[in-house]
């Protein structure tokens, strides 16, 4: 006697891998011009209320995109980086080039693996999915204090939803 | 004679409804989080850079997040809503039963439509799950805003991280 057993895996789909991708390069490209607008003399000096530099964010945020894509690519997960400041057009540069490598990487990562729970950088287990979202949701976050920083300093930030 | 069309809809699966429902209440959870945690007395007084107050912020996104979800399983868009300072209180009882009404409300949306192109409040024409992301994001940024604005008060804000 055999049971039927329906399947785990959710078979609807709200976002599919390359529209998760589109999104996310979207922020990218955004928070790349906040931190093109970023006054360089304040990039790593700058802060509000005792919290981090919009460079060290910025550090952080370089450390987290590709990282997790090439992890979720490759199975290899780097876990240590550099968080010294560095000039903004040596940001900007990485930056670029990560933008690069994710568009790669991504077309390697099987569909079906964005439901699968993984560890991610040797401490974070979820779904793909999800660590993918936190990335982009701690980026958004992270660039939300740079815009009060930015305003704070009496510079116009690009608008938030132009992501072209 | 006859041509085979290829389905346009994505096959894969990166996030379907439910979850992407489930990640935007995590959100919710700790935006609720930080309205609580807001000065009573500096909810719509403090601000920095000229930008808005966190009460303001919160009014819009009780205006975006239920009559976002309500539209899309009902159509019907809300296109007026009131920007009166309230007490916290009156928007946390809002917040609550909004939470309440975007499970209900979602319950009725089709998986399908997700993919499908609408324009939600009579002006923004996009994919449902790009317009529901966009509320996610812009709920993000302003908290991220939110916790500027409590550091810069001297309140330890609630965890990033935690959305339970």
């Amino acid at each position: 006697m055999s049971t039927a057993v329906e399947p785990t895996a959710p078979a609807a789909v709200a976002i599919s891998p390359e529209q998760l991708l589109a999104h996310w390069q979207g922020h990218r490209r955004l928070t790349r011009r906040l931190i093109a607008a970023f006054p360089e003399d304040q990039l790593f000096t700058f802060a509000i209320g005792g919290m981090r530099t919009f460079g060290q964010l910025s550090l952080e945020l370089l450390a987290m995109a590709m990282p997790m894509v090439r992890g979720a690519a490759t199975q290899e997960w780097e876990t240590s980086f550099d968080r010294q400041p560095v000039p903004k057009d040596e940001i900007l540069r990485q930056w670029d080039a990560d933008t690069a490598a994710m568009d790669a990487y991504w077309a390697q990562i099987p569909a079906a693996r964005f439901q699968e729970t993984m560890t991610a950088f040797g401490q974070y287990t979820s779904p793909l999915y999800d660590l993918v979202l936190y990335c982009v949701d701690n980026e958004v976050h992270h660039r939300g204090q740079g815009y009060v920083y930015l305003r704070a300093l009496g510079v116009e930030p690009p608008p938030f939803w132009e992501r072209q």
